[in-house]
């Protein structure tokens, strides 16, 4: 065999992107393994539109069964995006005996189970490094680097869109909004931000990780799921008075009977490692067993770094076909797991909260969101009132607590939320140490 | 076949860690494998010693030979340590198809040529995640992750007692030789610490991480080094009024006709990602052509640690062989690279320079250090005498130099230890930015 095939769904943004590397780094990945891998047909859905990069028109193609009818074309590289059409494109190429890689964390997130089941049924490859934390060989270590360990917990900074709005929200004290419009005028944030900003994109490549570390495809309903649309500008001098700042984190942790799942933002400790990943930067935490704490750290997104997680998964692919060991790998770490751990209750959640309430400043505020917080058993670790509200202007109060049940936190927000004196709706944030 | 047999050579730390976490996590590694890896023969030099782990005494042996020769063992796990003898073993091994996970460094790096050309003719597989980075799959990262990049530059901190000692000389401002003290009475420095405060074991770790970045394998003698034996408490006050830390690195770059691998501390600002690997962590920063700047961190060193990476190699192997397509990959990266790259002059490194010089508070000595700099074309940032010498006592000089040449400084200062006002030799330390 002296080149592999492979066929393209896909020439946006992380296709060009792996054109580009695939055409720059030819001679090295040649080198490397022996072979060529050539690109020999790729979908697009307009064949005479101008692109990032430049591709033989004759390559071009509009109708998917050029590539899936194409027996020359081992692997199929699936950059479409999208939950419904990836899925059903995958499928198809697994029928066809095709291995397959991909970048679409929403697909795996929704439909995995079928995908991977399918895979192992039709013995082919399915790899997708570039699902989360984009170029970060992450899934790699979680995989293989980690595979004779037993992971208790990751956490990470796994958007880069909310990372760097949060990290320009603590240098430049600007409103949530603001920021937002900056980012998505720079191209940072898509037009609808919802997906990053409310931490569904997060919550699918959550789903993935937790799959690898945990062996347990969790529904997107599994995952708690706060987004960043609350945070304002004195969140983040109130922690930095108390040393920790903002990050939009996601967490997932499970003993031998449970397991959770969680999306939302939290104060950590600036002398944390996750403290200084900033701007568009993904970072993933795992503690494991026998290794302890260790981490990943790199762009998580963009055009040449998520290209660098694809075609490394290419030549996995290839050497996988050339060593005639194919479609026997990425799935067996799930199938080490117990199936049947619970996915715990979020109300279960224990830690330090941060509490903003905005109401006027008159005598009984404090005492009514101390009550409330009492009633439920938060216990308080401080109260704060930021200033005094003159001619009835409403007053920031603070409060900070002692590690409390979420359950009993939300309960007393809950009830705090409907007093005649709130202003604003209460906020909260998790406080991590 | 139902199970893959292994001889181990070693049962001191590591070798325990790797018996334990096999037998920790036998059911997982089993079930992710399909197969059973066992511990057939663990050679030792006693055999009636008391263990850190319980070893069956049928296991035991003290000839290699038991372990060689049998036709069963198809994995042998070099933890002996030392050069010479783990060369030995490991050819014997390979000469009798045998496939070999090792975690040392100093034989890498000295007879890794030798080795990995040896693995490759008799088509075996050796792998060594643990000679670098301990527990961290960072050479896997290099090796896949980033297989269809270009990588650049490496820098990291890879020794941990260095680490931990200018960590705690950092934090407490006490000199070295305390820490030192303190740091062996711990266990995380040897009774002879030289290999790791004078950069050794860093510079053996950075020839098998330039071997796999840049295709050559460096001689020591190639790699310019210096230790940390020098630096005094009061560098690290400078360091942080400057908004800087300390840190023993490793640095190695390439570009297309030459390369240059160094090993010393240097002073790194504070908002770089390695100025918060403390302790005895070890994180390296990996720059790549389309990824950028990736990090790798965890637990360089340790019984776990080191345990983690030897045992997912061997699970690596192990799927090789189920797969025969052993004896093919881990050498493939450095074959893909121009040979002819020549090494740097050390001297023509450039970055600013923190000085430090010694002598009596009297007129005359800043003038001759000023010229003596200036005479070598070194341009001057910033030049401070901290505090007045009283009754003849010697007082700091302390310089911060532009960007200059490292050949520069080298022999201004050359001129300047020569000098009747020096009452200690003036100390260096290399600012990166």
């Amino acid at each position: 065999m002296r080149k592999i095939e492979v066929g393209l769904l896909g020439l946006g943004n992380v296709g060009s992107g792996v054109m580009k590397l695939l055409s720059d780094n030819a001679l090295a990945i040649r080198a490397r393994l022996g072979i060529q891998i050539v690109v020999k047909r790729v979908l697009v859905r307009e064949a005479d539109k101008p692109r990032l990069v430049e591709v033989p028109r004759s390559l071009l193609c509009t109708d998917v069964n050029q590539i899936l009818d194409d027996p020359h074309i081992a692997i199929v590289v699936e950059l479409i995006g999208g939950e419904d059409t990836a899925r059903d494109f995958t499928l198809a190429a697994f029928g066809k005996k095709k291995h397959v890689v991909t970048a679409n964390k929403a697909m795996l997130a929704v439909h995995g189970e079928e995908i991977f089941d399918s895979a192992e049924r039709q013995g082919v490859d399915i790899y997708y490094e570039a699902s989360v934390a984009g170029g970060v060989p992450l899934l790699r270590a979680l995989r293989e680097g980690l595979a004779s360990d037993r992971i208790d917990e990751v956490m990470g900074i796994v958007n880069g869109t909310s990372n760097f709005i949060l990290s320009k929200m603590a240098d430049e004290t600007r409103p949530y909004a603001d920021i937002l419009a900056e980012a998505q005028a720079a191209g940072y944030a898509e037009t609808d931000p919802t997906l990053d900003v409310e931490g569904g994109d997060a919550a699918h490549k959550l789903s993935i990780l937790v799959s690898l570390c945990f062996g347990k495809m969790l529904s997107q309903s599994q995952i708690y799921r706060e987004g960043i649309t609350h945070i304002a500008p004195i969140d983040f001098r109130m922690a930095e008075q108390w040393g920790y700042v903002i990050k939009p984190l996601v967490l997932a942790r499970a003993d031998e009977t449970s397991i959770e799942a969680r999306v939302h933002p939290a104060m950590i400790p600036k002398s944390w490692m996750l403290a200084g990943v900033s701007g568009v930067y993904n970072a993933v935490v795992v503690s494991s067993y026998a290794l302890g704490s260790s981490m990943y750290y790199g762009r998580g997104a963009g055009m040449m770094p998520t290209a660098v997680a694809v075609v490394s998964d290419i030549i996995e692919v290839a050497r996988d076909v050339l060593s005639h060991s194919a479609g026997t790998l990425p799935m067996r770490l799930q199938r080490s797991f117990p199936r049947e751990r619970a996915v715990r209750d979020p109300g279960d959640f224990e830690c330090r909260f941060y509490l903003r309430f905005t109401a006027p400043d008159r005598f009984g505020v404090a005492a009514e969101i101390t009550g409330a917080l009492g009633e439920h058993g938060v216990p308080l670790a401080e109260v704060s009132q930021l200033g005094r509200g003159e001619n009835g202007k409403p007053v920031h109060v603070i409060v900070r607590t002692f590690p409390a049940r979420e359950r009993n936190v939300m309960a007393a927000l809950e009830l705090l939320s409907r007093s005649t004196n709130a202003t604003e709706p209460p906020r909260l944030l998790r406080i991590f140490e």
